[in-house]
């Protein structure tokens, strides 16, 4: 046969429908309601006005530019923006988000999304011959790289209050030697382990265990593990420029450690791309984290509306897990999330159900602009009438 | 150990260097020297100034627009640009260049670079329990892609004449049954096969043996391979907007193939990063794609440039490969690669030398603008002396 047999076990990543045949507000693939800031647009367009020539030049390799940029966005904000504050451009972490060092930008690594970043980790820390450790429910793609590069994987389930089980993730991590992943706060759930839990965690475990932890969502509202890295060599930190920094359409996902793992990671990179990140995204992703205010209000904005549906939904009888994220994840006692899902949808709003054993009867709802919300509310009321 | 096995055998790809010291005419990347057209400077204008919103949504996974594109520009041009003729907007391909079938969106699959989609290739067509087949002197990244998914190579040497020895290639292919990949014109050398030469090599090989032709040259004067996927099911070829298409800061390159193979590298691209194309370079690939005449026009130049310079080195007694690429192969009786690489960046200008066994007497310089390729003359009378 043509196609190798890595191929024939492969089971790709299915995200947020785009469905084609009429508009809908989508709500189903927790990208942020805001476009980039201002700053953004403006940059991109005085770079392809002024540097044309420069769409045909390989672009920097190493993003050096950038990687400065997320560095000093994440001393400045503590690396939560919903709880940073700022004064004109003047920003400083909230108390409880200081970071007891200085980030340097030989600590980041960026990739095309965070998706491609979250593959070369996987291929850099896991190894096929070790099981590696994550929850069962948590980001869907892990499960598709761990496919990809046929690695082991050991999914501990969730405790009943959909929390992350981190005794029984220590010690099956003692077991196999392999690793650990999970997202903070996790997906779908939208619930995250303050830091000191997982400063505990990693306190625990062999030095030699690396821990990756996925902070896609931190921004609206969860601890950053970011402080742990001046204690601990063994941690990745992996971040993305999709949610709360309103980029998912120029694919920039970035990593946090010790420049060791870092380099480790590039290594990787220019193993299969040398070039990534496009001159553009380059510049736009720059540019964004030059505004920090813009990304502060907006992250705010979200998780605002995401604490009044919140009340909304546990007022229309739903068992809501309280989320630290731009999505909300919630059961009816009643309808069915399938059903829910597909009543939404008629309505013109796409929520996202997961035909997934265990948490099928749940809808993942993003949290869109408070109008998009309304919407969403009367959509409720009507489907719920 | 933090770092899994198989990261510790890599041997990253080593890209033309970037230095920063100085200003330099780059002629090491093979990029080219000509920004893309200004209708896609005015395409990414336009889409930024007006929906800056979706630069915060995912883009279309399926870069359904871009493929439409890609599809019609190789209708219009016959896949070599260099020798297609036009009339205003009317594109023609040449005789030689033409089509026998339409090439349909669905024969298109878009990577973030030709890059990625190479490495996305391998691993979908290449086995680790078999060797696949390659010339000993070709893209640089290639054995870097094997070591990287662990994939065995079987690496035969040019002929004495440096091009490719399709004979011995075959009967390897025959013997390992693990897949054939050659650039088309070759790389480092610049020479290609003719198609009729390509036709008799697949021809030759079992229906289940895949060839991957890449094409990242061809449009400066090689004959694609394209009109054999009407004959061919197992015929991959891989093209790159970085050379022709003056868009190496944009990470775009593509397959031409039939859609069952399509289908196959589409699974491996969603089970990594669902999205690689950004919603920017969806909108510069397309334009780019809409003005074919531009693009004509700096490719012709580009090759004339290159026969103009293969001359002046034929001149100065150089051993030099006739190319069909935007780059020349060449080497002086006196001086070594390595020396000539350093004397002409002295004068400020980058050329590029591999310290390779059998191919280190030789330097490979990329073709640029008339006013570049002045200067590097001027160099080279100027180190000659």
């Amino acid at each position: 046969m043509i196609i190798s047999n890595r191929v024939k076990n492969l089971h790709p990543y299915v995200p947020g429908e785009q469905p084609k045949d009429r508009v809908y507000i989508k709500l189903n693939a927790n990208e942020n309601p805001y476009a980039p800031s201002p700053k953004v647009q403006e940059a991109v367009m005085d770079f392809v006005k002024n540097n044309p020539e420069k769409l045909g030049l390989y672009p920097d390799p190493d993003s050096l530019e950038l990687h400065a940029a997320i560095a000093d966005m994440l001393n400045k904000s503590g690396g939560v923006l919903c709880r940073a504050c700022f004064e004109g451009d003047e920003v400083h972490p909230a108390e409880q988000d200081k970071i007891p060092f200085t980030v340097t930008p030989d600590m980041i690594y960026t990739g095309n999304g965070s998706d491609e970043v979250l593959s070369f980790v996987f291929y850099a820390f896991f190894d096929s011959s070790k099981s590696f450790v994550m929850p069962e429910f948590t980001y869907s793609f892990y499960p598709v790289y761990a496919g990809f590069y046929n690695i082991p994987m050991d999914q501990v389930p969730l405790k009943a209050d959909w929390t992350l089980d981190t005794e029984e993730m220590l010690k099956r991590a003692a077991k196999n030697q392999g690793g650990i992943i999970f997202a903070n706060p996790n997906a779908p759930t939208g619930l995250g382990l303050t830091r000191e839990q997982v400063r505990q965690m990693i306190n625990k475990a062999s030095s030699d265990e690396i821990f990756i932890v996925d902070e896609a969502y931190v921004d609206f509202g969860g601890e950053s593990c970011i402080p742990l890295l001046a204690e601990f060599k063994n941690l990745v930190i992996v971040r993305t420029f999709s949610k709360s920094l309103c980029g998912a359409g120029q694919r920039l996902g970035y990593i946090v450690a010790n420049p060791e793992l870092v380099n480790i990671v590039t290594t990787v990179k220019n193993s299969v791309n040398h070039f990534p990140i496009d001159a553009v995204a380059q510049v736009s992703g720059t540019a964004a984290c030059r505004d920090v205010p813009y990304y502060v209000e907006t992250s705010r904005k979200v998780a605002e509306e995401r604490d009044k549906f919140y009340n909304f939904l546990q007022d229309k009888g739903f068992y809501v897990l309280k989320s630290e994220t731009n999505f909300i994840f919630a059961k009816h006692p009643k309808i069915s999330g399938d059903e829910l899902y597909k009543k939404i949808k008629e309505q013109g709003l796409l929520i996202r159900h997961f035909a997934t054993k265990g948490i099928e009867d749940f809808v993942r709802i993003t949290i869109g602009t408070a109008e998009q919300m309304d919407e969403l509310r009367a959509a409720f009321e009507s489907v719920l009438k």
